[in-house]
């Protein structure tokens, strides 16, 4: 007698699918095969397609805020005209609400788990134990070459991790933001991974995100931003970096040999005109790639299933190759391999391995006919045909109703929050 | 008293969002405007973005019934080994039912208008009777060298255009498709040209949608596809050519003069690697720009608010600039120019339009906060958000229901044909 089974799915095992029973104790996966299974909890997977939760695994949640507040702008605009602006008027409860409603879409469309690095943590992580999900939650920290607000800023991001660290039965990870080479000194970034490596902790940042950056660090220290970051001791495997865009070869070996992860978030890049990593290289290489969604002003939507399919076709493009990036890659990609970033055993439906797990609908108009479940999910889903969300062992969304929240009261509330920013009133610099 | 009014919705007119009541008598926009209006059928739109219909400009309709089929192969082994050998296996009936579920997904999709090259048309012609939805129908031709060939294609173009021609008070426009350059000698091409002029009908083909095929052209002509397809005279308002993703600048320039529409299929040349259009620069030049799918096969959805958000996310990045191609720009793209592009005056919510109006439901988490309607839909839809699909004037889709097929009835056929071309037996050579 299991606490919860998954029956007669096909289900997302070793990059193939295959029928299988799933059951589950706690918070783990403790059976998978082809025996029957009882639980507490019983869900009839006969018309569903079982994965493994999806990880979003770079993303500032309270942006769902600025979703459409600033669009078609030039960068530099777009950030220093409207985005910088609005988010120096953000007050905690907006944080809030707006992580709420960031939950809300990726409970919806099958993110089991994001990491976050923003500001205003606290509510983020609150926001994470009402929902139910999982999260890697950094404050999001930035020196700018004072001394002083460089022992600011630690103090804030270590307080977070002393905090949050292991909250909610372990769903919260609290771990380390210094923003980005461009926004924190190498001194500050030092003293960052000393900190994260005597509490044996990760780090998650911003690196090459756009030619500029790496032009402007070029002209400052000398050296691109991956061959500083590595001078300084800061690339390992408990190293996340966002982006990473304008690599050389020679810095995509670099980010193998350190074993960093590296979270591409095609939209987001598209969207900013930053340019399109290159992912199939950097995955040919066995660097461990993920996929997050950035935040929703760039984007605009928490949909991962939107980034695992841009992934595949802007690989295939840029690379001239209609084989490039196969499916299963992809969809690992967007699973196991940001749980792994992150060091959590999860994005398997395996044996001993976290019980965050999603059930998508089979009988829909977009996956009819079904050849094989990996391509209908990675080709041809639109985001709203998830059903059913388990995140460590708990049932969260039933047939599309999320169990955790109210989803018209945060819509109510956003909506009502919005006035702030478009009239620019209420400006705390 | 209307045949159909919509009130108080938030309408697209004239590349933005604003208040407007819509009346329509038999299939016309009749009012647009701020007064109260009533009518047999009345649509409440308070929480509704109201926009023109969709047109899909480019789409082999049937090839749903291959969605998924063939994934990750490179192009000639996509082609020889997968597409082709399935689609001498089609049947009429095959394609019956291959373009009901296409138009199944389009209708829930919000798309009112497609334009299909493909075999078996008369099928195709009964589809789009059957359920309610706009078409431009062509069979595609390709002659291949032989003259006899030449002539039997001819024969089932004309025959094709002559049998279905503006049936079904006008809902059906059928023209002639001749497939490529690559496929069709420039003697047939000039033919079907020569037909078309007597006929005063339009011509949707293929151009430069590989590399390979502008190098295979120049090699046996002597010339690039556009300027071989220029020198016979086949170039005109009435010719609409997909893809068009090889191009030099002084070929732009012939589109433009010659008033040629050009369809833009983003995924499709994504996902067969073939290249990325420059459509910013198509549309600067002033060129009447288009989108489409393309088939399902190489998509794998008939989702046109995907290709939506691609068009504007693609131009930005390989422009390099964020603020290349306005959302409104995009959305007229997806519209207007799709009418535009096949002579139908429809695409505008404009007194003396074709009623063809999509209601797009407001009240979603993806579109909260809604700062603008037209980011929010440009930047933020699945393609699961369409309540209501008005097209020539009838209601078609009711809160999310298509009113003239059976749905359920649809998804099973399409799984039991699959196992056909699953199987390879049956095999009609």
């Amino acid at each position: 007698m299991y606490d919860l089974v998954i029956r007669d799915g096909i289900c997302f095992i070793d990059g193939k699918f295959v029928h299988a029973n799933v059951g589950v104790e706690g918070n783990v996966i403790t059976y998978v095969g082809k025996g029957d299974v009882h639980g507490s909890v019983e869900i009839d997977a006969k018309e569903k397609i079982v994965i493994p939760g999806i990880f979003n695994a770079h993303t500032h949640l309270a942006m769902t805020l600025f979703r459409g507040y600033a669009e078609d702008l030039p960068l530099k605009d777009w950030l220093e005209k409207k985005i910088w602006k609005v988010e120096r008027m953000l007050e905690p409860e907006d944080v809030y609400w707006g992580s709420l409603l960031g939950i809300l879409e990726m409970l919806k469309t099958g993110t089991t788990a994001f990491s976050d690095l923003y500001i205003h943590m606290d509510e983020v992580a609150k926001a994470v134990g009402e929902t139910g999900i999982r999260a890697v939650l950094s404050y999001g920290m930035a020196d700018r070459g004072d001394e002083e607000k460089a022992k600011r800023e630690l103090e804030i991001g270590l307080k977070f991790i002393k905090n949050w660290n292991n909250a909610f039965n372990g769903r919260i990870k609290a771990i380390f933001g210094p923003h980005a080479p461009y926004t924190c000194t190498p001194e500050f970034l030092r003293k960052v991974k000393e900190v994260s490596n005597d509490l044996n902790t990760y780090v998650h940042i911003h690196v090459a995100e756009t030619k500029w950056e790496v032009e402007h660090v070029k002209s400052i220290y000398g050296k691109t931003p991956i061959r500083l970051l590595d001078e300084i001791g800061f690339l390992d495997e408990r190293t996340v970096i966002a982006h990473v865009i304008w690599l050389d070869d020679e810095e995509m070996k670099i980010l193998k040999e350190r074993n960093v992860s590296v979270v591409h978030c095609p939209i987001s890049n598209l969207k900013l005109a930053s340019g399109i990593a290159r992912v199939k290289d950097l995955h040919d290489l066995g660097v461990n790639v993920c996929l997050g969604t950035d935040g929703a002003s760039s984007n605009n939507t928490y949909n991962m299933f939107e980034e695992i399919k841009m992934t595949s076709l802007l690989q295939k493009v840029i690379t001239g190759r209609a084989d490039a990036l196969k499916a299963s890659e992809v969809l690992k990609m967007a699973t196991e391999n940001g749980y792994k970033a992150y060091g959590i055993k999860g994005g398997r439906i395996e044996k001993g391995y976290l019980a965050d797990i999603v059930l998508v609908d089979k009988r829909r108009h977009n996956y009819t006919p079904i050849y094989d479940p990996l391509h209908s999910l990675v080709y041809a889903s639109y985001g709203c045909e998830v059903t059913h969300v388990i995140i460590d062992g708990d049932l969260i969304v039933e047939d599309g109703i999320i169990l955790t929240i109210d989803e018209d009261k945060i819509l109510d509330k956003i909506e009502s929050l919005k006035e702030k920013f478009q009239t620019g009133t209420n400006f705390v610099p």
